[in-house]
């Protein structure tokens, strides 16, 4: 049983909610918040409300939309016949931030997990054929995470998207910038293995 | 320059005011946040707003209170002869789940820091004295962090209370059970044969 007053437990099992944040992290969240200004938690709570209305998402890529524009669909600066399809919005903003990219972005509804009630059918495929319509799109590159979810949803993909007339890959895997092959996985190496790239 | 929409940013700065969360955590809580459902952002806006009313401190001892009742101060189980104090609301509780003390508990208003602007006139040591009278203190239990900001109030709080008649005691510093000697730092392993212990 917790030594904690009842009236605690709602807001521990919300912080919780959090990526990475257990019953530990979430107990120091609690009390941090019960020493902040009036001000700043009615500032957070205020936040909070108006997100899903300061931030939707995109209707076109699924990626969030700053003030009801979506920051590249309408860019005309973008490359429109390149596609990357990403599992959340917050990949958007990982590949952005590296330069390597001009093209759009689609941001699919979740990476398929069954168990976890993520299905196929939740992706809705005529959202990415009506893009390669409109766009013409020539190359697709899907951007998932090395995770299962990111393989099975690049193979559901892979299934459907190899009829269209388009260039489709998938992010590279192999050894990260920096480190050691002492330090990384035999998953990775065999991977880095296979993806390895004729120098001459 | 942030590649996130303008919207975002004061909701990661208010995020990055939680304890060891930096740039990177911060934006994947605001992007875990986009995803949320409507009704939890909404019960975690509520309660951020009733949070000081919720569980103000306890005017007594400082430690949280619960419907307006101090979980210590008023329980006729507690011993009223002996006092820990400690540096915050959450201290009392981590003191609380070893069931070893069943005293009464004085949170003070901060541990001293001078450069981070808390100073000693801000302890309101009335609050300490006025407890000692009304309960006939016998004994006090410093329970300090192991850090600068802990020793200093410790001291602080042991050139006051030395002229009061009861026993000040600060919480033993040494190995922590279930670790190695071979992965103690060298200033806990002074401190622990400082405090050693006579087997006889």
């Amino acid at each position: 049983m917790s030594l904690y007053p009842p009236s605690l437990s709602p807001l521990l099992s919300l912080l919780k909610k959090f990526p990475g944040v257990g019953t530990k992290t979430a107990e120091r969240f609690a009390f941090t918040l019960l020493e902040w200004e009036p001000k700043d938690l009615e500032q957070l709570s205020l936040l909070l409300t108006s997100l899903p209305r300061l931030l939707p998402p995109c209707p076109e890529c699924g990626c969030i939309t700053d003030k009801g524009e979506c920051l590249f669909c309408h860019n005309p600066k973008r490359d429109p016949s390149k596609l990357c399809i990403v599992g959340s919005a917050k990949d958007v903003f990982a590949l952005e931030s590296t330069h390597s990219f001009q093209g759009l972005y689609h941001v699919v509804e979740h990476l398929l997990s069954p168990l976890d009630g993520r299905h196929a059918d939740q992706i809705r495929l005529e959202r990415i054929e009506k893009k390669i319509a409109t766009h013409q799109i020539q190359e697709i590159i899907l951007g998932f995470d090395a995770t299962l979810e990111g393989d099975t949803t690049a193979l559901y993909l892979q299934n459907h998207l190899s009829s269209f007339p388009l260039v489709l890959s998938r992010m590279a895997f192999g050894i990260p910038v920096g480190s050691s092959l002492d330090y990384i996985d035999g998953g990775t190496l065999t991977r880095a293995l296979q993806g390895r790239r004729s120098l001459t």
